[in-house]
């Protein structure tokens, strides 16, 4: 094990923690998600238990560069006092309140505002979650109800994508177009059409990106041509995909799929919970780098750097036009959760957002991505790296058995869990999904951590060629 | 105005926020839950802005009683700076990473743990949401799986009632069974069958308490009988319904409901987000007061006392021994969110119960809510009050135009409104909805406290009864 990343002193002493007592009560009462439990009852938990900056540390002392932000979150770094004191602060003045009927709360009414402000300039409506599966639930409930209102009962069926993530509730998790996800779970299929993923690397082979942009294009107009304008409400994607595998889309597909979308009257979704606050180098990308303009932008994780629970949408002030508007006497727009507009998980986005520009995170991030990109690509030489994707702080690595077949590794070889591994031993965090390695950062990493990152990632990918030629699987 | 329970000072100087800029930016961009918006576009937000105990002040510094708990929700009371602090030092240490797969940190898995403890004795696992929608949505979708695995894929159905309140996710909102709450929204109704409430207040006139609970149960066996057990997966149920008028079953309702769900395989879910966390004088009331062992018990709200967004569901040993089994070779588990077992969250939670347990809340609840209850009844002479009831701090008065035949005011007098307007007027606030009116306060409320809010609604019915009479009403 190499020292590269790992000071052999812990970020801060892992006080107050029985390690062994709290991994037997976590293995005996923790139902964890997304967890294969014929590995975790036997192996039980990995406690994250201290954190400071680019860094967590376990609670054996063990401390790690975080290469995922928690989970695509942490955007502002850990350990950021302030927020934490803002959260307090607010939770010993007013706590919670309801924010049904016409009562509001400071920080819920100063963050509507500042992301009207940050927001494309149509968009100046928030309606607040605790994190993005609530925020597309509600938005797809909110999307329905508007095309009652308009007397289009009929206009419901979602377009989605195959390998799109949007979450775990009922219906999210329908929308959620990863098949692995769905295994023995059901989904609300008359609800929800998958189109193809947008796959740049995967893409037929011989087909230029501007064709492949007018296949994806062409399927759009056949799946509105089959289905009937008039039987869908909407389109949701995200910009570039998340844990589908940070899947790039050929240039100018966003826009042209928008403009397909608006020609009949279909709604168009930015499912912005990854790409927002920072990751791309702005705080919304869709209009900043695709160039569109959606009609609803749903935000989370980074909106509060994960210091708390929080989602938000942002509504255009054409659809709000019609949802702020009682479908009956007395009617109310019956939606919304207890914590829609937290007060605390509010003051958490605010603080947030100061430090993102009081530091000038998103231009760090326009300057440090394209560094990033380029140092990561250095790694193409190894034996297994057969594309290396993504912008700025969202990035992935996609390991193959062989570079012109893009054949992949048979699932058994655990390919991504190898180099995570390697990884991981030299004091770097990084997300194996599938054959796939996921990257996406703190925000605040600079060059210096950059090379140290590239370092480590070389030295694990050629340990993992040496394992995988081991155990014959190369 | 009487000053009975309003001090001419706030509680903390309402510094640092613009009332009117505030009040502006909430109109131009927070979508309210719930909302009447032809009555907010004009009229706008009223700002909780600080809290302390038993208070809440607006942004003019007008200080009530708060005589909801913010929303069902803030059981240990406002302003209490040690939880603050437990998450301030949580948000500073490790706010947050990814409890995916075999991660954890030490709050999610202590509060686990303590949750077993405080849960009947065979409900030891638990998955986490940031709130009641979200904790429902998952349950089903947990069930349903459940069933998947066990080989029976037709047994989907979910059991719920009329008037229960589940939330507002999709599914939640299908669960949902209060009308007004989906008008011209979308539901899953292919998903949910609708029984009858369980209303005592308002059972069959002439009908025995128990001849009434034969009734429900008798609905319940020829439901099953109708749409067959082999396609029933779950009857999900609040011990008491919350948003719905706290509504009180017949006695033996609950057991005896679930005697037959058992009788026929299907799992029985306790929907505790209002009941649990004290609000009847235990963490849990299935068991301790309604004589139920649930399959699935959901709480929130009162879990953190609403100083974080939180949900839990809690899972038996038989559920979880198939819930924990791969569904294929390399299956997870796959479900749950990003903040699932979100590190300050938890440290909340901790807290919270730490208090309650240091304060012997619950015990409090059992002495101080029967006063409650008999206090509340003393109004029962004033002309609309029909009926007087609830359980302990889950309380609510049913307004009537007359007693003997029940009938309603019309809708256009809206009682409830005027009500909680002369109430709130006087200091206290209590929640309208419709011809109800809902109280359910802080679990700290004494005696002196209860003499002094059913001083303020002998006063609030008294002027109601006159504005009423005023305007032609009664």
């Amino acid at each position: 094990m190499t020292t590269t990343a790992t000071p052999a002193r812990p970020t801060q002493p892992t006080r107050h923690y029985d390690a062994q007592a709290l991994w037997q009560k976590d293995k005996d009462h923790f139902i964890h998600p997304f967890t294969d439990f014929s590995v975790f009852h036997d192996k039980g938990c990995d406690l994250i238990t201290d954190s400071d900056g680019i860094y967590v540390s376990d609670a054996h002392g063990n401390r790690y560069i975080d290469g995922i932000a928690g989970l695509w979150c942490v955007n502002v770094g850990h350990g950021r006092a302030e927020i934490g004191q803002a959260m307090a602060d607010q939770a010993t003045r007013m706590a919670y309140f309801s924010t049904f009927n016409n009562l509001s709360n400071a920080p819920a009414t100063e963050l509507a505002a500042k992301l009207a402000e940050l927001a494309p300039a149509h968009l100046n409506h928030v309606f607040y979650s605790c994190g993005g599966s609530a925020a597309n639930d509600a938005t797809i409930r909110l999307v329905h109800y508007y095309f009652n209102r308009l007397g289009k009962p009929n206009k419901k069926r979602i377009l989605s994508r195959r390998n799109a993530y949007h979450g775990t509730t009922y219906l999210a998790a329908s929308l959620t177009g990863i098949e692995s996800n769905n295994w023995d779970f059901d989904t609300l299929d008359h609800l929800v059409t998958h189109l193809s993923e947008a796959n740049l690397y995967r893409r037929p082979d011989g087909m230029s990106e501007a064709d492949y942009c007018d296949q994806l294009v062409a399927e759009l107009e056949d799946t509105i041509e089959r289905l009937g304008a008039d039987n869908i409400a909407a389109f949701i994607a995200e910009p570039i995909m998340g844990a589908g595998g940070v899947l790039m889309a050929p240039k100018g597909y966003h826009a042209r799929m928008q403009a397909v979308c608006r020609a009949n009257d279909i709604l168009f979704i930015a499912d912005e919970v990854v790409t927002g606050f920072g990751r791309l180098g702005h705080f919304f990308a869709s209009e900043a780098v695709f160039d569109t303009r959606p009609d609803i932008i749903n935000v989370a994780k980074g909106l509060s750097s994960g210091y708390a629970p929080l989602g938000a949408t942002l509504i255009s002030d054409d659809l709000f036009e019609v949802l702020g508007t009682p479908q009956r006497k007395g009617g109310v727009l019956s939606t919304g959760f207890t914590y829609s507009g937290h007060p605390v998980s509010c003051a958490a986005a605010l603080a947030n957002i100061e430090i993102m520009e009081r530091e000038g995170i998103c231009a760090s991030v326009r300057e440090v991505g394209p560094y990033l990109e380029r140092q990561l690509k250095t790694l193409a030489g190894h034996a297994t790296v057969g594309d290396v994707r993504g912008s700025h702080f969202m990035l992935a690595i996609e390991n193959v058995a062989d570079k012109a077949t893009k054949a992949l590794l048979p699932v058994e070889a655990r390919v991504g869990d190898r180099v995570a591994a390697e990884a991981q031993q030299r004091g770097l965090i990084i997300r194996p999904v599938g054959h796939l390695n996921i990257i996406s950062p703190p925000l605040i990493w600079d060059r210096e951590v950059v090379d140290r990152v590239v370092a480590i990632l070389d030295e694990a990918f050629a340990a993992t060629t040496a394992s995988l030629r081991a155990d014959g699987f190369l």
